[in-house]
């Protein structure tokens, strides 16, 4: 594969994470002294326009087709569900050798999908990229910040090696952290806990307290475990059916682990409460 | 009473929050070109040494006895219980005309103690700063911002009305942002929601998790949900078990809230979890 600065690369849906991916795109030409030619197609002119004239884009379309068969690497940026009939659709239009990724929140159904689907010449290489903002859209991509941020990849069987060493190499030069490769089972196990549970419970936080006013009693606390909650509804609901065994399991483990506190405090179990917190609180400090 | 830059101010128990208080008073001499004399006393030689070096404060003690008696105004950073101990304690060695004031997290038994036990030449207003810090200790003072923040007071019947206006004043020069007047009652039942619940979900996410490698996994969420699972075992032990009632009822309301979403998501109700979702988002959004 050519080096990003001789690709054509192509973003799919211009929205807080496509806009982000732009964004960090952008910011990469420090070395070769230029940038890569990036095109980005997104069913609404008006960010189509946006994106141009912030120079985060060099040419864009609302319609996939006139680009697609020019683009050497692509970012799909769309929810799940229409990742799947994106690529459905317009599975003869990418260019021969195209290396596609995406940044869906759940990876079980893609990765089977393309293993069985995914023409020959073409690899796709699932992505989930763990940085997102409450405020959605591409006008917030801006308060997307990728810096030493997870980037969690569950390779197909098929992927080359060389496509997978480049595509690591472009996460770590737009600025995240930590590389995670893992399966795509694994990847919907353990984000089932580290991200829909907690948006679960940050929605059912604020399901059970009507009064806006609430907040001028809070002190952090309250504002932390919520602000999750502001969600993208569409696609936190899409993600939260599509991977919906995990997390009831996760779930319902949590309300296991709620339960037993609130026996805890209900029986005025000092000691016991006193223990089960210093194991949490070392626990906690533990993880890093 | 007299202005603050001509009290002498005392404050009770140098953690993390009797640290915080001493770091912002001191920063308050702008206006009359000095601040006042801040004494503080606290079971450990070593955290008054500490407060010392740092000229956090101008004497320390590590005997209440010997400072008392001639401070002006207190602050008592101290546990619930600890307070209630050292007010029955130290009733007979405070300075007539003493304007003293705490920080506690739950208000309901120091304000009835107080009604009906303080001295009658004395003055006490429960009050509650909103900013605190997972880390503890007053070696982590500096992490405690009380830029912005709410301070709660819960005033007594038989407070000052110039008291209340020192106190408030003061409080918008330590840098808080709102202060809310309300009853014990009140604050102990909205605290259980804002703050105690908060830290028992985060606890129950920590206790369901036993992998502290999940942070791999974690792009954020998971993270801003489970800081406060560092908890302060001790101080939170008590405000769990002494407001038991509001929090326990608080818990069965949030189980609820998170039992019918689980329902949605079992019972794959997209239209009606969509629903859900989006008004969890408006009145995420509409609090300030």
């Amino acid at each position: 594969m050519k080096p990003f600065e001789d690709c054509v690369t192509g973003i799919v849906g211009l929205g807080l994470m496509g806009g982000a991916i732009a964004m960090a795109l952008r910011r990469i030409p420090e070395e070769a002294g230029r940038g890569g030619l990036v095109l980005a197609c997104d069913i609404d002119g008006g960010t189509i326009d946006a994106a141009l004239k912030a120079k985060l884009i060099d040419e864009g379309f609302t319609d996939a087709g006139a680009m697609l068969g020019r683009c050497d690497l692509l970012f799909l940026c769309l929810n799940p569900g229409t990742l799947l009939r994106f690529m459905n659709k317009w599975m003869t239009a990418f260019k021969s050798g195209a290396l596609i990724t995406d940044i869906a929140g759940i990876k079980g159904s893609i990765a089977e999908t393309m293993e069985g689907t995914l023409r020959e010449d073409l690899d796709f290489i699932p992505g989930h990229p763990m940085a997102g903002s409450e405020k959605g859209g591409f006008e917030n991509a801006g308060s997307c910040n990728f810096t030493g941020r997870n980037y969690i990849l569950t390779p197909l069987r098929r992927n080359k090696p060389e496509h997978l060493e480049f595509l690591r190499d472009l996460i770590r030069r737009m600025g995240f952290g930590r590389i995670v490769e893992t399966t795509a089972e694994e990847h919907d196990r353990k984000i089932a806990f580290t991200s829909q549970l907690c948006h679960v419970i940050a929605a059912a936080l604020i399901d059970c307290e009507a009064d806006t006013a609430i907040t001028r009693f809070g002190g952090g606390s309250f504002e932390d475990l919520t602000r999750i909650a502001m969600l993208n509804v569409p696609m936190w609901t899409e993600l939260f059916l599509e991977n919906r065994r995990e997390l009831l399991r996760r779930i319902e483990q949590f309300e296991g682990s709620l339960g037993m506190l609130k026996g805890l405090i209900a029986g005025g179990e000092e000691g016991r409460l006193r223990k089960t917190l210093q194991a949490v609180r070392q626990r906690r400090s533990s993880m890093t």
